[in-house]
Formats: structure tokens, sequence, C-alpha cells
């Protein structure tokens, strides 16, 4: 099933979203991101696609491509792989809509894109096991982790690197029957491949991820968790068109501004 | 004025608190963190106190008193000071009520105190000059930054040893009459005092760290902004009580158990 927020066309005041369920090119209004039809039905054309989650927190793995650590040069001494996932936080502030436009920030020269595997919590969470972890998630879908490579490396922390406004666009909406085991992800620039990895290349797969990461924080209803990017990470430039496309989900496009 | 958050002696479903001002001993409900009353008051005595803030996001600053850096041995080679505030994250799933307890984790051998002054948004805010800075601020209070020092050490990023659940005790109230520019901010453990800075040691003050943020991202009505520890943090054990007291605010305690 595939689980879509949209902009609502009669939206007034509060919440400007509504969620819906798509069946073929007809979105089925529907009461929250797991509620039941409305009755109310709406075409997909000319809907505009939210992030499909609203979360209390963007959770990310760092280096979970073993190829990835090596393009970055950021294996450890004597070529061990990290023990543990490497966490980051990234703010709601971030996320950015499908088929939407991110604006190169005039405070970093190396804006690079980093296409992943996401996924959005179907309730709350606290020491899962891998065995339960999957059972908590409620969809799958495409995130594009922008990052200023440039800040990332002099800055104390990931904020301005990884957490300024718009730097995670996320969608196009939420895949419910999907094995995250081993999926393709690909990240097109400009329709060229740039990244074209498989999941099951994930030093920690998601059932690891979400029992490590469950272990110090609660994750809520709506919390996005996502799970690293394969090797070909690379600078953008302005007018560029990237699209984020996971196999069993859809395209992810974002026009660089 | 004194603005507080209680949970609700009769609430029922959805958001179980409530907000209030503070007159004497008396609270006065209002709608909202900055309403207008309701006509409904409740002693002081007897309500059980919440985080004044339901923050999206927490955007602390580290390094921001030199003592502290020097403690740490975190000064530069050539002993600069920071040219730019060093910024992290912590989601809000590590807000702490006021008089509350926090279970020392059993994943950590050095879990640090860090006492801080805190404000809290009352508008959203992006591009915020230093000049009008403070006229986006709701009110002042007290946050604990508890922090994993062995793991902010070695992870690779402050997710563990900042961002876990329940490591950011946040109160007793919101003080919207303040001045930040020099208040004393100190930390008790057991009575003992072990932290005693004032706001104008900072490196940078409350209008310049929140001209800096919103250069990067857009603050949220009710998001949090910690303002870094002064120097003499030190290592908590089992059983610890720990006050973070900001003259003109009050006090904010904390057990470790």
């Amino acid at each position: 099933m595939r689980i879509v927020r949209i902009e609502h066309p009669r939206a007034e005041q509060g919440d400007p979203s509504t969620w819906a369920t798509l069946d073929g090119d007809t979105l089925h209004v529907t009461a929250g991101p797991n509620g039941a039809r409305t009755g109310e039905t709406l075409p997909l054309a000319g809907a505009r696609l939210l992030p499909p989650a609203t979360p209390s927190k963007i959770v990310c793995v760092g280096r979970n491509y073993l190829d990835h650590i090596r393009e970055l040069g950021n294996l450890p001494q004597g070529g061990d792989l990290p023990k543990e996932p490497g966490i980051f936080l990234k703010g709601p502030n971030t996320l950015a809509e499908p088929a939407g436009e991110v604006t190169y920030p005039d405070w970093t020269q190396s804006f690079h894109f980093e296409g992943e595997l996401a996924l959005v919590m179907g309730r709350r969470a606290r020491n899962l096991t891998e065995e339960d972890a999957l059972d908590a998630v409620l969809g799958y879908t495409c995130a594009l982790d922008l990052t200023a490579r440039d800040l990332q490396k002099t800055d104390l922390q990931w904020f301005r690197a990884k957490a300024a406004d718009r730097f995670c666009p996320l969608g196009p909406w939420l895949e419910t029957d999907l094995d995250p085991a081993d999926v393709r992800v690909q990240t097109r620039v400009n329709g060229q491949t740039r990244q074209d990895g498989r999941t099951a290349q994930m030093i920690f797969g998601v059932p690891q991820i979400l029992a490590y990461i469950t272990r110090f924080v609660t994750l809520e209803p709506g919390d996005v968790v996502l799970t690293g990017t394969p090797e070909g990470v690379g600078p953008l430039e302005r007018g560029d068109v990237v699209e984020v496309e996971v196999d069993g989900i859809g395209v992810l496009e974002t026009r660089i501004v």
C-alpha cells in the first residue's frame, strides 16, 4: 500500500495537509497516516505531494556502506568496520517536499547529494529487538540527505552541514509492502546515474539500526530514520535535478536552484 | 512574568498539559503559553510542573565559555577562540520535567552535568539580527545538559552523548522579564557548588547565538536554545541531586537514580 501526504485543496486553518492512500491514479483520503478512508477521493494528478511524515526527529546513520566510507577516506586505522552505527540528527525543519526545489546555500562551496532509503515509524518504540523492529515501521520512502561537505569537515558537529532548512527532501510516498533487506538505491543527477547500491551492502541493516537507536531514544510515530548512503556522492550545482530512486517505492525528484 | 506548564489535573485524552502564569502562589490557567487567562486558578503547591516548552527541536551551543573550553582541553592550536558558535541538536525526547528523576544510563561510565541558561522562542524566526533577536524570545529558564562524556569523545557525532531520552531537564518555568546579558548560572551537586559563572563570560551572547542559528534554520515557537555551560562540569553518581540555578529565574532540581 502507498500512503501519501498531500496539501489539502480545501485547507483553511491549522494543518493544511491530509493523508491518503494511492490506488491506481486515485487518492483515497484517510483519517491520519494509517487511518480509515473518509470516502473522499481526489485525482493524483494535480495533488501537491508533501513529505510523507510529520516527525518529532529525524535520526540518521552515517557511514553505513563500506564503499562510501572508503570514498570519503574515513576508513579507520587498520581498516576495521564501524562496530556500532554512527548516528546523527536532523530536525523537522530539514524536510522538503517531493518534486520540490532546494536553494543552494550561499554559505557552502560543496553541496553534496546523498540518496538513501528512509523509513517512517508507525508506533512509539523503545528497546526494539532486531526480530520485532520491522513491525514498528509504517512504511519506506526515498530521502535526499543534503550535506555541506566542506562544513562537515570543519564544524564542531554536523549542524550546518546536515540540519539546515530543507536539507532533507523526502518522498514521494510511503510504501508499506517492502522488504528493506536488499533493495536497489540509485541517485541520478540530470539523468546520469551517480549512486547505485543495494541495501544488502549496508553494514547495519534496518532491524539492527532500529534496535540500536531505540536503546537510547524513544522513536515516536512519524519519526523518520535515514539508513545511510552508498558510494558515489558528489557536489551539486545550481540548476541540477537530483532523483533518488528506491526500487519498489518510486522516485524522489529535487531541483537545486 | 512567570509562565508555567503543568500536568492538568483533569486531563483525559490528548495533550495532558496546560499552561498558566504564576502570580504569588497561584497559577492562572491560560490558553497556550502566552495566551489569555481562562479564569481557572490552581494552587502552585501540588501542581506537577512539566518542561516549559514543546519544541520541534532543541538547538545547543557547545564550548561557549572560555574556562569550560580550557577545562576539557579543547582550546584549539594557538589558543584562538572559536570564530563561530559550535551548534548541536537534541531532540524533544530529551526533555525531562523539573523536580524529576533521570536514570543513570547503563551504557556510560562518565555521566556529566552541565548547567545552562536556556531560552524558549515566542515566534517563528529566520535571519534574526542581533538587534531584534531578543524580541523573538518568549522567556528564559534553566537547563541541565546531561552528557555521556566518554561517548562524546569516541562516537562519530554527539547522539548518544547528548540526545538520549531525558538528557535535558528543563525548568522550573519561563521568566519573561530577564536580561540575559549578565546573569549568574550556578550548578550544585548535593548542595555543593560545582559551577558558578555569569552569562557575560559567554563567547557568543544570546543575540549573537540567535542571529547565527537562524542563518541556517527556522526556529519555531516553542523551540529551545541552550546557551552553553561554564567551567566546573563533572561526573554524577546515582543518588546525586543536581540543582541548576539562574539568578532571576529559579532552581531546576534533578535527581539521578
